[in-house]
């Protein structure tokens, strides 16, 4: 028999799941109070979905196959595609449409670090709203899911509009603007020396780059609308950091060399990074038009993906325990197990998580036991401490032990 | 292009999604509190695990296909093949095991009224521990889950090597044991008349026949001892009551016909339904040579299944919201949205599920909105509202108004 896991996927224990429940739950609870509501669809759709509208790159990775009755059915690679067929498939639904979804997805792709051919998505998006209201309430979501969990993030924010008449105002030719994205994109790494190279490398003429450069390098949309004229994407940044205002989101920054995904986006477009070690922990933005192409229901739509990998890679670290087992009951006896039992009981009727032994083993492997788990807190119960109603209550960080009675147990581990 | 979900498979829109996911959220915090953590595993696995140990049944329902390097690879159909496969993988894991995992299975039967090929599973098992203290712990924690749920649950409980002892003590041989369980099992729904006539039907002899409905008409466990004499099973089910005392848990019975999944389980069985309309909403029990059958470790085993499909049936007519918004913040004029979404986002900070308008919609519209989903209250801003500081209150479902400030909105929905 193969023990192994399929090659490209992986088992999450404990010790690593309860790290992705804490991200989901986190999620789960700001979205929900920002109105955003859960949305499932199955693992599998019909091939023809899937491969109607996506590249030839998709197509290599999918995971494709031919069920029991003939019908050709594929893994799901992202949730958009399925969520497009649940608007296409539900006229009635209420707009705006404001779902979250998260799940697995499948590519059968290169396996590297941090790349795996299952891999969880989170996806949120509102759908049929098209004013500058809605990429404003998603941005303000989701920074409050970050710092729920602890994370000190900036949100990088452009327009793709911007962008377009950037290159227009540097007269570069439409078939070079990938191009010059790629190399503005590099700006973080790079710098203005850097990029401007990169511009030219890739065949865009040094008056074009100089354009560029002045532009990218203007650090305020005033001075930016003075160059560029009435825009429509600083038009659209103004009404969106004028909702931020309202939504007392402060920690994001105007951006104009973010660039990302732009064959897809048509507006505003958000990039998540940690302040302190600068990676990228989420991203996204508006796609006016991509529902109707998949979908053929033109709805206005935007957007954010969570980067579950690269928060789940700074989570981790941060927590070992196998378990949410706040306190282990021990017993210095077998014969005190129902009394064990009971106590436990008490404490999780007062809300919280306890384990007692199971296998009848001695204080020291019950000890043991609770180091490798993890567990913070230890009461042990013996004779003495049955007769006196005195538990003796060790926090196995500091070894530090005390004796309490129970009310004091309920007020030191209790909820409230 | 295709819309449709693939045959036998549904996608879950956020009126029933909202529901799942408080089956799910109830069921892991009351686990957590016991002591039970988390798992994941890959929805692929290599064919070989999944096809080692199952039957023929298992292997005509699989959606088995080969991965774009030529492995041969399916679709689980269980949790309990998967985690096996971690068991024997993790030679390291601290025992007992205590896990639960729940997510999507496949398998490709026929498409009956609440039957799927794509289905949620639950599952609860404790691995490593013999004591009947775990087979409690297991009862006491599902029927916590339950009860969190609102729904009013009997846990019917038996012992396999009663049933064993049963059909010994009747004379009824071996290979006829299957058939006997199969009538036994209908009591409920024939009594012990039809009982009867089923063993006759079966090819069981008369005089075995009155043996057993003697036996399965035994209202205490005493009187069964009496019979049956020095039974282990009967040791266990003493042993497991006693702890089921400890635990504090009222609500079940002992029941000599409860005969499930016979060729699987090895001590305690367990059914839970609900008292009111006598549906099973889950089941479990031991099976201690699973495990060492499947993984090759030799690992005894308790668990459970939560009955999804079930449970989600009994929910489901309780709610009826598309979100899990408790208050919608009104604009008399689209001009102050911006005053709304300040409101709105303070009363975010305090807890409250929160929605505003994102359309520029009139008032009639978003209260056209508010009803369409089931949002419980609305609070209207209009230009006197902000002059005076006083907000009014309309609660949907009795038409009532109020006007209130800001203080008592907080206390009206605020989490404390």
């Amino acid at each position: 028999m193969n023990y192994q896991t399929v090659k490209g996927m992986r088992d999450f224990l404990p010790e690593e799941m309860l790290v992705r429940k804490k991200i989901f739950e986190t999620a789960q609870t700001v979205l929900e109070k920002y109105g955003f509501a859960p949305l499932d669809t199955p693992a599998l759709e019909y091939e023809e979905t899937l491969t109607a509208k996506s590249g030839e790159d998709v197509k290599k990775e999918l995971f494709a196959f031919k069920d029991k009755g003939g019908r050709k059915v594929g893994l799901r690679f992202d949730l958009t595609v399925p969520t497009s067929r649940v608007l296409a498939n539900n006229p009635h639904l209420v707009m705006p449409f404001k779902r979250y979804q998260y799940g697995k997805a499948w590519r059968y792709g290169e396996i590297k670090k941090g790349r795996y051919r299952e891999f969880y998505q989170f996806d949120i998006d509102s759908f049929g709203s098209n004013s500058m209201v809605t990429d404003a309430e998603i941005v303000a979501a989701v920074l409050e899911v970050y710092k729920k969990l602890g994370l000190n993030i900036i949100m990088r924010v452009n327009n793709r509009k911007i962008l377009a008449d950037m290159m227009d105002y540097a007269g570069i030719p439409k078939k070079l603007w990938q191009e010059a994205f790629r190399a503005i994109d590099k700006l973080d790494k790079v710098g203005l020396k850097g990029v401007e190279k990169e511009l030219v490398d890739r065949g865009i003429s040094k008056e074009s780059c100089k354009k560029i450069i002045r532009l990218i390098g203007t650090d305020s949309l005033n001075k930016l609308k003075k160059i560029l004229g009435g825009c429509e994407g600083i038009k659209e940044l103004e009404e969106l950091t004028g909702y931020l205002k309202s939504f007392n989101v402060k920690n994001y920054v105007i951006d104009v060399s973010l660039a990302r995904g732009l064959d897809y986006y048509t507006g505003p477009v958000f990039e998540a990074s940690c302040k302190d070690i600068k990676v990228s922990v989420g991203g996204g933005g508006r796609y006016d038009n991509l529902i109707k192409i998949l979908s053929g229901r033109d709805v206005p739509a935007t957007g954010f993906s969570l980067g579950i990998e690269p928060i789940f890679e700074l989570l981790k670290s941060k927590s070992k325990q196998a378990s949410s087992t706040k306190v282990f009951v021990a017993s210095v006896k077998p014969e005190f197990d129902k009394k064990v039992v009971g106590l436990a009981q008490k404490m999780r009727k007062a809300g919280m998580n306890v384990e007692t032994d199971l296998m009848g083993r001695s204080l020291k492997k019950q000890l043991d036991y609770v180091s490798k788990k993890g567990i913070p807190f230890v009461i042990i119960i013996g004779e003495k401490e049955l007769k006196e109603k005195k538990f003796t209550v060790r926090d196995m960080k500091t070894g530090k032990q005390r004796k309490t009675g129970f009310e004091e147990v309920m007020k030191l581990f209790g909820k409230g």
